[in-house]
């Protein structure tokens, strides 16, 4: 029953493969992975490595997000409050780079609040003013380093809209002088997001009218004076609006007779999610300076997890690339609650973003956004030396029945500590005619901390073909707080199939410390929640069981990774 | 800190209203009722006693529902397979029927496919055809028991649509002899609904083309020959749509120089729900006779609920009365595998529908569609003999400020068994800058078994101003199976705000054994979940409790009853 192929590549790997007698999946995981580890007892623990996290205290929604050409950094502006660990309205844009999407350098806050009562600076974008069309630079400075923010003011009694610019790569701040840009009377109005429209030259900005369920579009030709030019309302309302966003995408299978690209709309909803609290979703369709006009009724779910909000894309990318972007991993239900203090929540990886026309059941091809993780931009590609992590270790396997008498996986841990962070590539086959019941489980399990370990698991249900996520762990924050769903499950159509060798299915999931971000079918579908270890511990091994004795399930590849930062 | 004023009414009750020191809610919720039940081992012991289930076997969606004006009898037809406890193709449509819409008496199966391999009934629709206008009827017969029945024929290869005609009022249906009527030579068209349109004198047909997401129009003048006039597409996508509805609903407070009334379209989506599975949305606009126009690109959620699927509406209902119509009170992540045998799953109450302009945040006031359980119809009271169900007991409180101190609530259960079946009808001011934790939740506990009892909660957040409903048990069933969430949560804005008071929400929740029906400020959202307790216990008492020790939370009135079948 074991392997016919087994291919071991990179570094260096401690494989299992080894033969169980016919038992049923959870005793399996418990006792299977023998190595005690030292237990490092730090506040730190489960900070992601590979995640952006503030060096201090509270951070909520991405801001300002932007690439600069000229010196090959990634900047991220957040929601930051380097004093606090819970939410608070005077908030100022806390301020990472990176080289590679991978690796993030804190830098000081770059953007604070007038010392008065309440104010706080919400939300918003950075766009590149290359030809100075707001007349804050002068020619001496470069055209790829004129920056301009353009984020909220939010008051306890106004929210507006204002601008300030960079003289100095983004690193700090001035504020216009005749602030605000837009005010329109309102405690209840957010979260600009501007690009360039080439086609109609003029800056068009995308605010949130909140609690009106409006996305505003408004237009100007200086970024300093606006035009309201329509609005559009759509998908789940919940109690208010957030964070919208709009970008061109290519298709990646464009057809002869179609489109080589379309406008995605992203909007954010907290709380009122399906799902519960925070929740983001998209439309497709075009856009002409003008107008959204989205391409049916349909409401598109961004990321079936729950920690996914606040989406925004990064301005200044290459439009060809599609648009790279981060979200908050975390969920309004629970942000001020999480068990960790320094550091409180962290961002999404760094996802670029493509459209696909995609088969979402039998019957339908249609385009859906598609979300893959950035591990190499076009700058590491060009110059490996700007790449800041590197594969500790590698376990490969192919073309493998599965049964209840085998279980893979590796434990990457034996000898030392691990670094939290793994992944896995898998792509897997499932005969024709599976009963229901048949389930095959990818384990991501814990250290082991004092005899006892943690397991999370992502199992693939074969009848219902539909994936099931369950975060659950004995940490106490977690077994407190209901609105920390521990079992999630999401609907997932085969990327292929094959009437004698049955339905064949992908999944990549990358875990870091405490996130696990999960891309099914090459990022057609993604789900993205975090979760908590009891006893500060960290992930340190993944592998694969079924539940079945009939030859059902093939893993055609699969290939686990340790990660670690140089 | 006890109750000012303490109203008994109903024929006999046992108050609970006692003074406990400070404690947490959890360690007040298990030893507070001692009343230790005799068990009645009965597979039958959670079948519902107001909520439409099977004499035997298998059911799933509600089908051809209609009322009889001459005979004052509700017909309900259901998806039924009497000899088997899980669902398969082969299906008939189950008849019951019920004179106050709370008892239902099981009737002989009313439709059965031929004996051909693979032949099933699925669902669809009732109408009465009072002007004859198929011919299936002579003028001996009354016009209202001109009954046609339009279903689905599904094969192992196709879906068709079908008609078959009663002339016995409904219990039997005779097959009508050049079927199928509409074959578009599809295996995926399915669930057909048929309203008369009383404006272009024509039938509507809905019918889900259920994986190209088109909820398809078909307009037709006898029943039997149809034409294709338009379609819609809206909403989450998920796999597939199923049970499209639509009905003309009445505004219940109409604006001056707004419509007195809208469209509703009713749309089921399963798997692919973001809870999970099966989900039913909505989508208010017109409706000309030919085309419904959504008012907006926004999806509305029907009920919150894990359990909650396929509703349809009774035919031939009064206009004015609003949409009356059930649901099918299962998920089908778990339908298969519930811990139910004799019956396996139940429907749920019968609920009105009207619209009414809500405040969903503090910035807009929309229309929303309204769910209100029908106790009384209009012939109950109007002839109260047919009323089939009485208030065994009753518990009110009015007025009265809850701290941790003070829980209040009814064991009815002290003295005998309990139906099974409660209700509470709960309104409470919550005082203005309630912090985040405080708590106020309504417990319902079931019998004492062996020592031990269990409890379903539904909790209010008053900071988050959202409920979560915790349906945890220790059935093994709940235990075992990930796609049975335990944990919900919905936002919930308040009905009424006073500066100086607070805001005032208002919850109504039947529990009827297994199932809780939750509806929140008098019906705008609605949430509806089974649930399993173990060791056959049935629920017996509710209470209500807080974890907080200031004056936060006032009970404006309270009534719990426990409701019984005459």
């Amino acid at each position: 029953m074991v392997s016919s192929i087994l291919n071991i590549t990179g570094k260096r790997s401690i494989d299992i493969m080894i033969q169980l007698s016919p038992l049923i999946l959870l005793p399996i995981i418990t006792y299977l992975f023998q190595s005690v580890m030292t237990l490092k007892v730090d506040e730190e623990y489960n900070r992601p490595q590979f995640h952006l996290t503030p060096e201090k205290g509270w951070m909520n929604d991405p801001n300002g997000l932007w690439y600069d050409r000229k010196d090959k950094i990634w900047h991220a502006y957040y929601q930051h409050l380097p004093n606090q660990t819970t939410h608070g309205p005077v908030i100022n844009w806390g301020h990472s780079t990176s080289k590679d999407l991978m690796k993030w350098d804190v830098h000081d806050d770059a953007l604070f609040p007038d010392n008065k009562t309440g104010h706080g600076i919400f939300s918003g974008a950075v766009v590149i003013d290359r030809n100075n069309t707001s007349g804050f630079f002068n020619d001496s400075l470069d055209p790829e380093h004129r920056i301009v923010a353009l984020y909220t003011l939010n008051t306890p009694t106004s929210e507006t809209q204002e601008l300030a610019y960079s003289l100095d790569g983004g690193y700090s701040f001035i504020k216009y002088d005749k602030n605000p840009v837009i005010d329109v009377d309102t405690p209840q109005q957010r979260d600009p997001k501007v690009l360039w429209h080439e086609e109609t030259q003029k800056w068009v900005m995308l605010v949130a009218k909140t609690q009106e369920y409006k996305v505003e579009f408004w237009s100007s030709s200086n970024l300093k004076e606006w035009e309201l030019i329509s609005n559009f309302t759509g998908g789940v309302l919940g109690f208010q609006y957030e964070c919208p966003g709009l970008f061109k995408l290519p298709i990646e299978n464009a057809k002869e007779d179609g489109p080589d690209s379309k406008w995605v709309l992203i909007l954010a909803i907290n709380p009122g999610s399906p799902i519960g609290g925070s929740f983001n979703q998209y439309f497709i369709g075009d856009f002409d300076g003008k107008t959204f006009t989205p391409d049916d009724h349909a409401t598109r779910i961004q990321d079936f997890g729950k920690d996914y909000y606040a989406f925004q894309a990064f301005d200044n990318t290459e439009p060809e690339d599609g648009a790279i972007g981060i979200a908050w991993a975390s969920n309004w239900q629970y942000a001020n609650l999480v068990p960790t203090k320094k550091w409180r929540h962290s961002q999404s990886l760094a996802r670029k973003h493509t459209l696909r026309y995609v088969d979402v059941n039998p019957e339908t091809n249609q385009l859906a956004l598609v979300q893959t993780p950035v591990f190499e931009t076009k700058e590491t590609k060009a110059d490996p030396s700007l790449k800041s992590w590197d594969v500790i270790n590698e376990y490969d396997l192919e073309d493998t029945v599965l049964t209840s008498e085998t279980l893979v996986g590796s434990d990457f841990n034996s000898e030392r500590n691990s670094s939290g962070v793994l992944d896995f590539n898998l792509t897997f086959t499932v005969a024709p005619n599976a009963t229901y019941g048949l389930n095959f489980g990818i384990n991501i399990d814990s250290q082991i901390v004092e005899g006892t370990k943690e397991t999370i698991q992502v199992v693939f249900d074969a009848q219902q073909t539909t994936w099931f996520i369950d975060r659950t762990t004995q940490h106490n924050f977690q077994r407190k707080i209901p609105y920390f769903q521990e079992r999630l499950s999401l609907y997932h159509q085969f990327a292929s199939s094959d009437a004698e060798k049955g339905n064949t299915y992908h999944v990549y999931g990358i875990v870091d410390r405490n996130i696990l971000e999960l891309y099914f079918n090459n990022g057609e579908i993604t789900s993205t929640n975090t979760f908590f270890f009891s006893q500060n511990k960290i992930p340190s091994s993944i592998s694969i069981a079924t539940d079945t004795d009939e030859e059902i399930f093939t893993l055609d590849s699969l290939v686990i990774r340790e990660l670690g930062l140089k």
